[in-house]
C-alpha cells in the first residue's frame, strides 16, 4: 500500500509500505476513505516533535471502512464505516476511567506519532472498540473528518476548558483551523461576543462568516489595546490561545478580565513568561491540554442535526495519491487561503 | 487613638491618629478587640506594594465591636460583635453579583492598603453590611480572627480553586500560615494524602500535627524528585503554591500529574517561567487570585461546630499596645517559631 512518511526534518515522501496487520486482539485495520493534514504534521516535518521516528506514516485524522478486526473486537465488523479518533484509548486504565483518554496508559496520541498513522491506504487502530466511532448511514464523511481532532480540540481544550457561557465575551487568538473550530463550537454556549484575532485578513473575513462578532487584524499593531477597547477596558471573559507561540499567549495574559479564563489550545515549543506579579490578584484560570475526544459522539449529533457544519472548514480537495501536492498547499496556507485540505481515496 | 502606620520601606511606627469618622451612610466604625499581622503586611513594609501610601494604618484582619453606624447600615448597631473581612464589597456591582468580591467596583482589598486598616484602636469599614459578619455570642474571638483572611484564602484560592476532592493526593508547597490554612481546610474534602513541603523543620512538624500525611524538607534538596517518588512517579492531583516566589511555583509545575491542578495562593512580585512546551499536553489547570471571602459564613459554622480549630495557628499573643514587639517576632517567624500572632485590645 501507499503511505506518506516522515523522513527526518524537512523531508516527506509518498512511498510503498507493507499492509498493516492485526498485532493484538483489540486491533482493527481500517481502509482509509478520507484523511486530512493537521498543523501538527507540519510541526513534525519541521523536526519539532523528536518522538516521531524516521519512516513513520503521518496523520491522525480520518474516516474509513473496517477491513479486518482482531478476535476481541466487539463493536465493529468488516464493512463498517468508522470515524478514527486522533486519540487511542484502552477504555479501562485509571485515566480512561475519568475520561482523560489523552493520557491513556496504553494510548493517547499514538497515530502518526508513535505508530503509523492515517495518511495511508490502510491503518491499524489499536483498541478499536474505544478508538473508533461508528458512522451512521448517509453521513457527510468530509464533515466527519473534522471530528477526528480539530472540532473536539477546539471544543474541549478551548471552549469547555475556558468555560464559555451565555453572555460571555470570548477572544480567540489565532484564526487557523483550530481557532475556527473553537469559534464554531463556542456558539453552542451562546456567548455575547466572539472577537477573532489573526494576522491574516482572509482568515478574519472567513471568521466573520463563521460567526465572529468582531475581528482584530494583529498585523495592524496594538492588538491588546484594540481588544481591550472592544470591552470598554474590562478585558474578555475567555481568551483562547490557538497558535502556540509566546507572543500569542502573552496577548491572552493582557486581555483577560479579572475572574476570566485563558484556555491554551496551541502546541508550544518554548516556555512562556507568566506575569504572576500582575495576575496573582486577578482571579484567573489557565487551562491547557491534549484533546480527550470524549465529546466526539456529542459532536456527531450536532453535525447530523445541522447545528454545525464543519465541512465549511474545508478549502481544498485532493485525491489521496496527490498528498504531496496537498502538503505543498497546506504548508503555504496563507498564500493558498487554505484552512483544511481533504484527501479522498 | 493609636495606630500602626507604614512610614515608607522598612519603617513602621505606633502613633497617635485622629479617630476614624463615618464618611458615607454605609460606613461602620468598629472598635478593634483583636487583630493580627499578615505576611502581606511584611511585604508592604519591604516596599513591595507601592500602592500603599506613607502614614497608612496597616492591617486587614480583626474582630471588634461596632461603635457607630452610618444612616444606611441595616444589619449592625452599636455594641454588636463583628468579624471584619479583609475584602470590602458593595454587594451590588457586577462583580459582587457573581461573588467576585475581590474585584468589587467600590471595594476589594482596601483595608491597610488603600484606606486605613485594622491595626489600630478603631477602624472605618466601608459597606459595613457586606464587609462585616456578625459574631454569635460565646464564639472564640481569637479563632475568628483567622477567618478575616487566611482561612478563606487557603480554602478558596488553594483548596476550592485546586478542586481538592476525595482520594486526591495534594501537595502544599509552603507551610506558613496560608499553607497551614490550606492544610486545615483541604481536609473538609477528604483527600487521600496531603504532602507538605517547606524549608522549616519546625513548621513541618506542626503540619504533621495538623493533618499532613507526608512532609518534605526542601532544605534537604531534590524536593521535586522526593515528592514525585511519594506518588510513584505519577505526580500530585493538586499542587498548592503558598509562598509566592518563582522557585516554589516551579516545584508545582514539576510535581503536578497529567490532569492535575496548580492552585497559586502566593503573592508574587516577579514573573515566572511557565513551561508550556512540556505542560501544553498535560491537561493541567492553573488558578490564582485574591480571596473573595464568600466562604467566611461557611467557615464560621465549621469553627462553631468544632470541625476545625483555627486557633491552633496562633503561636504568640500580645497586647495591641505591644504591636511593635509583635512585628519583631512575626518578622523573624522561623527563629521565633511563629505562625500567627494575636493582638488584643
Amino acid at each position: 500500500m501507499k503511505a506518506l512518511v516522515y523522513q527526518g526534518p524537512g523531508k516527506r515522501a509518498w512511498v510503498e509500505k507493507p499492509m498493516p496487520q492485526i498485532q493484538k486482539p483489540t486491533d482493527v485495520i481500517v481502509r482509509i476513505t478520507r484523511t486530512t493534514i493537521c498543523g501538527t504534521d507540519l510541526h513534525i516535518l519541521k523536526g519539532d516533535v523528536p518522538t516521531v521516528a524516521k519512516d513513520r506514516t503521518l496523520g491522525h485524522e480520518g474516516v474509513g471502512v473496517v477491513e479486518t478486526v482482531g478476535a476481541a473486537v466487539r463493536s465493529f465488523k468488516p464493512g463498517d464505516s468508522v470515524l478514527i479518533s486522533c486519540i487511542t484509548s484502552c477504555g479501562s486504565c485509571a485515566n480512561c476511567k475519568r475520561q482523560l483518554y489523552s493520557h491513556c496508559a496504553d494510548g493517547g496520541w499514538q497515530l502518526g506519532h508513535l505508530i503509523d498513522g492515517t495518511q495511508a491506504e490502510y491503518v491499524r487502530i489499536p483498541h478499536g472498540d474505544n478508538s473508533l466511532h461508528p458512522i451512521p448511514a448517509g453521513s457527510d464523511e468530509e464533515a466527519l473528518v473534522m471530528l477526528s481532532d480539530i472540532l473536539p480540540t477546539g471544543l474541549e481544550i478551548g471552549v469547555l476548558a475556558g468555560q464559555v457561557g451565555p453572555g460571555d465575551t470570548v477572544a480567540i487568538v489565532g484564526a487557523g483551523p483550530i481557532g475556527m473550530a473553537a469559534l464554531l463550537t463556542a456558539q453552542f454556549y451562546s456567548p455575547a461576543r466572539i472577537i477573532m484575532a489573526d494576522t491574516d485578513g482572509n482568515r478574519l473575513a472567513v471568521a466573520r462568516q463563521f460567526g465572529a462578532t468582531d475581528t482584530v487584524d494583529v498585523s495592524e499593531g496594538n492588538a491588546v489595546e484594540r481588544i481591550r477597547a472592544l470591552t470598554d477596558g474590562v478585558g474578555v471573559d475567555v481568551a483562547i490561545e490557538a497558535v502556540g507561540v509566546p507572543a500569542t499567549f502573552d496577548v491572552c495574559q493582557q486581555i483577560v478580565a479579572a475572574g476570566g479564563r485563558i484556555a491554551n489550545v496551541g502546541v508550544h515549543g518554548a516556555p512562556v513568561e507568566l506575569h504572576l506579579e500582575n495576575l496573582w490578584i486577578q482571579n484567573i484560570n489557565i487551562s491547557m491540554g491534549l484533546v480527550n475526544t470524549n465529546t466526539t459522539p456529542m459532536l456527531m449529533k450536532t453535525v447530523q442535526s445541522g447545528k454545525i457544519d464543519p465541512a465549511r472548514l474545508i478549502t481544498h480537495r485532493f485525491a489521496l495519491d496527490d498528498i504531496m501536492a496537498a502538503y505543498d498547499v497546506f504548508g503555504n496556507a496563507a498564500r493558498e487561503k487554505a484552512l483544511k485540505v481533504i484527501l479522498s481515496a
